[in-house]
C-alpha cells in the first residue's frame, strides 16, 4: 500500500512550528507495513490544498492529511477532500452536540464557525474520526480503493485520533501482520548503541533493528513484518532477549514506555512512598513525576530548595557544609537527602544539586557538574555526574532523567 | 518571488529524522521576502526527485533542494536537477582537489566515488557552492529565470553554505522585504480571538493577520511585505496598535515571548523575590520558571505540598480548614499563600490546589476545578477556574500558565 502525509498550514511554511507530526505519522505507517512516497506541505490555501491532494490520489492508495480543520475561515482541508472525493459534506447532529456540550461543560462561548467543525461525510462517502482531546472531529473518504484521512493539527489531538481510530482501520487493509517494539535505554548514547548492537543491525533482514535518539534516552525498535500476528511477536521478542543479553539493566523498557512512568509504576504497584528536594532542577523531577496519573498516592512531598537559605530552613543542610564545600558538592546532596528523610519519613528520598548554566561554572566545578543522592529505607547512593553543557534545560532535563534511573535502580 | 523547499531522503519518509532543514530554510526565506509555497519531501529515488522537481518549476521560481550530493549511488538530486535545468556536469578541478585534501587532512580513505562529488555546473547553466563543512559541494542552476539550489542534507553543512553563499545570491535578486511579529495572548481561545479581530482580519491586504492556538494560549501574527524594512516595520506596529485596542491587556508579549520569560523577565529586572507552593501542578509552575536563565537571582523557594500533611507542616494550614473546607477549596488556597508567605517572606507568593484527574472529581468539585492566590506585597488575589478537563497533563499545564498569568497581572 502507498500513501502520502499531506500537511496543512501556512505556519509550517512560515517555519514557525516544526513538523513533527509528519515525523510521527512516517514512523507508523511504516512500521504498518505502508510505504511513504511522499510528504507534501501547503499553506491555508484551498486552491492548493485540492490540487495537490488529487495529484497525490494519481500516484498513491491512501493520503493522510493534517490540519485545516479548524473553525476558523482558513480551515478548509476537509472540505477540499470532500471536492475532491466527490464527496458530500452535512452536519452531523452527533458530532455538533459534542462539540456543544464540550463548550457548554468548559463554560465557554461557542461562536457560529465551531458548527463548521460538525460538517462531516455521511456514511457513503466515509466515515466520522470522533475527536476526544479537541473540538475538531477528524473524518475519512473511501471512494474506487482510494482513502483520504483528514486528522486536526494539533500534534495531542492528532495522535490520539490516530492511534484510537485511524491504526485499527488501516489494519484491515494490509494482510501483512506487524508486530513492532521498542526498547526503551538509559545511559549509552545512540552512535554508542548502534556500536554496540552492530552485529545485530547490519545484515538484517526481519526482524529489523532501527536505533532512535531522544534528548538524552535512546530506543531501539525490534519490527517483524510475518504472515500471523503470533509469528511476528515471536520474532521480536526472540530478539528482543539478543538485545537484552548486550544492553543489560540500562533496558528500562520493552515497550516504550517513559522512564517516568515505569518509575511510577514501580511506586505505585508496591506502595512506595517518595519525596524530593530539587536545587537545579527546580521541580522538574517533582513535576514529571506528578504528571503521571495515580502517583498521589506515594508522592509525599517536594521541595524546591532553589536559595542556601531553603536549603537550611528546610533541609537542615549545615551552613558550614555550604560554605566548605559549597551548595554544589556531595556533601550538601547528602544533608539535603537525610534533612528530607527526617521530616518526611518516605521511603524513597532522592535531592538534586547542581549547575546548570548558562552562568555560575568555574574551572573546578564547571557547568553541567551535578550531585545526585537518593536513599531508600535508609540505603543511600550518592552519585557525581557531569552532564554535557549543551543547553540550561538539556542539563535539567538530562538531570531529571538520571534521577529517575537512580530510583529505578534503588528500588530494582 | 515563488519558492518551494525539496528534502531528498529515504529516512526522512521513514521518520528517522525530523526535517529541521525545512524549518530553518522556511524562516530564512520569509524574512528575505520569498514566498514559500511548497514543502516537499520524496525518498532516494531518481525518478520522483526529477519528477517532482520538474513540476514544482511550473509553480514557482525557485526550488531549494537538501540531500542527495553525497556520494552514493543513490545520491542523485544534482544529476536529476540538470537534466530538468538542461544543463551538463563537468568535474571541476578546484573542487575535486579541496575534496581530496579534505580527505588528505582527515586522514580517510577517498572512494573513487567521492569523485562524482566534483561533478558540477560550469558558468554556463550556473555556479558552484563550495561546502567548508564537509566534502559535498553545493550548486545553483539558471535558466529562463528559474532557479535550482541544491544544498547538502546535514544541516551544519546546509546552513552554514546558506548563510555564506546563498543568502547573498538571493538577495541581489529580491527587491521585497518582510517583517513581522507574533503578538501573545492568553485568554481568549482561538475561535473567539478569530471572532475579536474579524474585522481586522477578513479583506487583509497588507498587514496580514493570522492566528495560531497553541495549547491554552493563542498568538496573532501581523506580517507586511514592503519596499523597505521600515516601511514594513511601520505597518505592522500600526496595525499592533489596532488590534492592541481590542485585545487589551490579554497581550503578554508583542514579539513571540513565552509567557514564562515574560513573567521571570520582569521579576528579574524588578529584583521582585518568589516563592510557591503547588498542589496539582506538583513543580511545574517552579519547574517551568527555573527554566528561565538568571531566575535564581529572585526565585527563592518551591513546595510541592501535595499530600494534606505536607499542606499542614509545610504552610501550617489548618486541619480544620481542609476537613470543613478540603484541600480543593480557597480558603485552603488562601491559608497556603498565607503560610508560604510567612514562612518565606518572598514578595510574591503563589499557591494552587485542585483536581488534576482523571480521578477525583466529584458533582461539587469537578475534575478540572483549581483555586489559585497570589500575593504580592500584601495584596492578595484568590481565583476560582473551571479548567477544560481535556487531560491530567492540559490540566496541569492551563493551571501553570493561569498561574503566570496572575503573577504577570499582579506585579503589573
Amino acid at each position: 500500500m502507498k500513501s502520502a502525509i499531506f500537511s496543512v498550514g501556512t505556519e509550517i511554511l512560515f517555519g514557525q512550528i516544526t513538523n513533527t507530526n509528519t515525523v510521527y505519522l512516517s514512523q507508523k505507517l511504516n512500521q504498518m507495513g505502508i510505504d511513504v512516497l511522499y510528504h507534501e506541505t501547503v499553506g491555508d490555501n484551498p486552491g492548493r490544498v485540492k490540487k495537490v491532494l488529487a495529484r497525490l490520489l494519481m500516484e498513491v492508495d491512501l493520503v493522510i492529511t493534517t490540519g485545516g480543520l479548524g473553525p476558523t475561515q482558513d480551515d478548509l482541508t476537509k472540505e477540499m477532500a470532500a471536492e475532491v472525493m466527490g464527496a458530500e459534506l452535512k452536519i452531523d447532529e452527533k458530532s455538533l452536540k459534542k462539540i456543544q456540550s464540550y463548550f457548554a461543560k468548559t463554560g465557554r462561548v461557542m461562536t457560529d464557525n465551531n458548527i463548521k467543525q460538525a460538517n462531516l461525510p455521511t456514511e457513503k462517502d466515509g466515515f466520522i474520526l470522533p475527536n476526544d482531546a479537541g473540538t475538531a472531529p477528524g473524518c475519512v473518504f473511501v471512494k474506487d480503493g482510494k482513502i483520504v484521512v483528514c486528522l486536526p493539527g494539533p500534534p495531542r489531538e492528532m495522535t490520539k485520533m490516530f492511534e484510537d481510530s485511524v491504526v485499527p482501520y488501516l489494519h484491515t487493509l494490509t494482510n501483512e501482520v506487524i508486530y513492532s517494539d521498542m526498547v526503551r535505554v538509559f545511559g549509552p548514547g545512540e552512535s554508542q548503541l548502534e556500536t554496540m548492537l552492530e552485529g545485530l543491525i547490519t545484515g538484517q533482514t526481519d526482524p529489523t533493528l532501527a536505533t532512535y535518539a531522544k534528548e538524552g534516552e535512546c530506543s531501539v525498535r525490534i519490527t517483524s513484518k510475518r504472515g500471523t500476528m503470533e509469528e511476528a511477536k515471536a520474532a521480536v521478542e526472540e530478539m528482543a532477549e539478543k538485545v537484552t543479553a548486550i544492553l543489560g539493566d540500562t533496558i528500562f523498557s520493552y515497550h516504550d514506555e517513559d522512564l517516568k512512568d515505569v518509575v511510577a509504576k514501580k511506586l505505585i504497584d508496591r506502595g512506595i512512598t517518595i519525596s524530593c528536594a530539587e536545587s537545579c532542577t527546580g521541580g522538574l523531577f517533582a513535576g514529571t513525576l506528578i504528571g503521571v496519573e495515580g502517583i498521589s498516592a506515594v508522592f509525599e512531598r517536594g521541595l524546591v530548595t532553589y536559595s542556601n537559605r531553603a536549603k537550611v530552613e528546610e533541609l537542615g543542610v549545615k551552613e558550614e557544609t555550604l560554605e566548605r564545600f559549597g551548595a554544589v558538592s556531595e556533601e550538601t546532596a547528602r544533608e539535603m537527602t537525610a534533612g528530607l528523610k527526617k521530616k518526611t519519613g518516605s521511603r524513597v528520598c532522592i535531592s538534586v544539586t547542581g549547575i546548570a548554566g548558562p552562568d555560575g561554572g568555574t574551572p573546578e566545578k564547571p557547568v553541567g557538574l551535578v550531585y545526585i543522592c537518593v536513599d531508600f529505607d535508609g540505603k543511600t547512593e550518592c552519585r557525581e555526574i557531569r552532564v554535557r553543557p549543551v543547553s540550561r534545560n538539556w542539563i535539567r532535563n538530562y538531570t531529571m532523567l538520571m534521577m529517575m534511573d537512580m530510583v529505578r535502580r534503588a528500588i530494582g
